[in-house]
């Protein structure tokens, strides 16, 4: 099974979600119509609309109101993207050019601030600002998560908490948004939009930290960034942690961590001297644990097919081969 | 009279919009905390609060429930000049050191997007997806209008049109969005909403016009900038668009104009060969018919005191000495 056969149940509203990201981006300014459509257009998984997507199908079998919704999730993680690839001064991303590579920062910022503000279009045209507000305090807690990373960078002192709490604003909560709020626009009960918030959040976090392990091993292909990107940058992950707490050669590591210049020169040698402890394997297991609470909420769900799909998404992002 | 007194119906209200403004940055994280703090503190002359405030007044004696909207306008405001300052790297921004000199580029992006998220989260108190959809449409229109400041630098083919545009989206836009805003919130007509909207569009307009003009003559530490910092910066406004269809020695001027290098080195000679035209006072003569029109707007609405405040405003901005 691959993750594609996952979203099986919603591949017909996807290609709508497809078509409605592009045509989203309707300004007359050529400029930031070719940079915003460059962002629309470099793809991804698209998981965050396929959540709500999937979530709205557990309770009717026509999901074409959440539609917008879906739409408007993928808009606002793509103002945080063309925003951190100003921030990181990113050349790829997904192995394309980054906006900022091709338009530079100007263009990025406003970029990210357009498709932003077409996303609160489309939340505004549900005419519930119970929606809105889910959204609105998302975009709060994300900012303080990308500010939360920044400065964690070189950080050794960071511990296992401190990661949990970044990744939790950087990815889950986003994810977990978009699990609430097409439970929200769907007409689920309370115990039910709890449920999949949840769910939402359990996976999100079991997503990121199985992303972090392939940053260590899957080859620039799969990725579409070079390995060990995180480390050169001085982003200190799971595995990371893990070998600063309890590798052999600790100390050593740290001296390379901590400094900005051997994070970039080094980055080789730091990979095996992470990749060379347990680091990898912890932190797979941590993806795993979160990856069965996600499975848990599951419970208190209508049993229709696509109750399985969320089931196995869980499986499957914190199974993927490393 | 000072522009001061013309907000004297306000002046109790203003206190509160205050007190919010630097209460609505409740985030837990310092850096983030110092910054926006900071960006609120930097004050500034609250224009679109005001007018919110005093547009409210107008129905109503108590204008309680407008404050949300009216904080909420000027985080809007604030993000988009914590933005400006990172993509034209200021220095200074009303005597004071800005976030991006303070801080640096990172945290001015993102401490943007928190106050603009944070903005919304009130917008959202109000569970009325009418006024959401005001303020995103003009938060979409804004980002087109930067951008198109942007790219309309060192041209000097540009008209009337394309300045008079520029600034709608820079400026009138959001003044506008102001005054509407507040009006929608106090249960106007639909005419009386209509008039406010484009009471407060003319009014940006006269009041960008005005203030491009200052930026001619007026001292530092009136403005809280340099003098002739557009031009330093290449961005051509309305005197110098006269001054380059009809001065005496334009084709000089449009050597000085399209050159980044010397808009920097020989913007005194600039500013002399821009004021000795007559560029600034038909620039001041357009900036008064954009009052005219403001005024005129006022007609359709209730005779209260208030009414005079909003009238005596649209001539106190239009007739600031230069």
């Amino acid at each position: 099974m691959t993750g594609f056969d996952l979203f099986t149940p919603i591949n017909n509203e996807m290609i709508i979600v497809e078509e409605r990201l592009i045509h989203s981006i309707d300004t007359e300014l050529p400029e930031l119509n070719q940079a915003a459509t460059h962002l629309v257009k470099a793809g991804g998984k698209r998981l965050r609309p396929a959540f709500t997507l999937l979530v709205a199908k557990l309770f009717a079998d026509s999901v074409e109101t959440v539609i917008p919704m879906a739409v408007a999730l993928e808009l606002t993680h793509m103002a945080t993207l063309v925003h951190d690839d100003v921030i990181d001064n990113s050349r790829l991303r997904r192995g394309q050019p980054t906006v900022k590579n091709e338009w530079g920062n100007r263009i990025s910022i406003y970029s990210g601030n357009y498709v932003f503000a077409k996303s609160l279009c489309l939340v505004a045209g549900y005419q519930r600002s119970d929606l809105l507000k889910v959204l609105a305090d998302a975009s709060m807690r994300i900012c303080e998560g990308e500010i939360r990373q920044m400065l964690s960078c070189y950080n050794i002192q960071q511990g296992m908490k401190d990661y949990l709490r970044r990744i939790e604003r950087k990815t889950a909560l986003l994810i977990s948004v978009s699990c609430q709020l097409g439970a929200m626009i769907s007409q689920a009960s309370e115990g039910q939009i709890t449920a999949l918030k949840r769910y939402g959040y359990y996976l999100g976090m079991a997503f990121q930290i199985t992303d972090d392990i392939l940053d260590f091993v899957a080859d620039e292909e799969i990725l579409g960034k070079p390995v060990g990107s995180d480390i050169r940058q001085g982003v200190i992950t799971l595995p990371a942690i893990y070998a600063l707490k309890y590798g052999n050669q600790r100390e050593q590591l740290g001296k390379l961590l901590s400094s900005p210049e051997l994070c970039t020169k080094e980055a080789e040698a730091i990979i095996a001297l992470i990749t060379e402890t347990d680091g990898m394997d912890y932190a797979y297991h941590v993806s795993n644990r979160f990856a069965d609470k996600a499975r848990q909420q599951l419970d208190l769900l209508p049993d229709v097919p696509v109750k399985k799909s969320l089931y196995d998404i869980a499986s499957f992002i914190s199974g993927r081969e490393y």
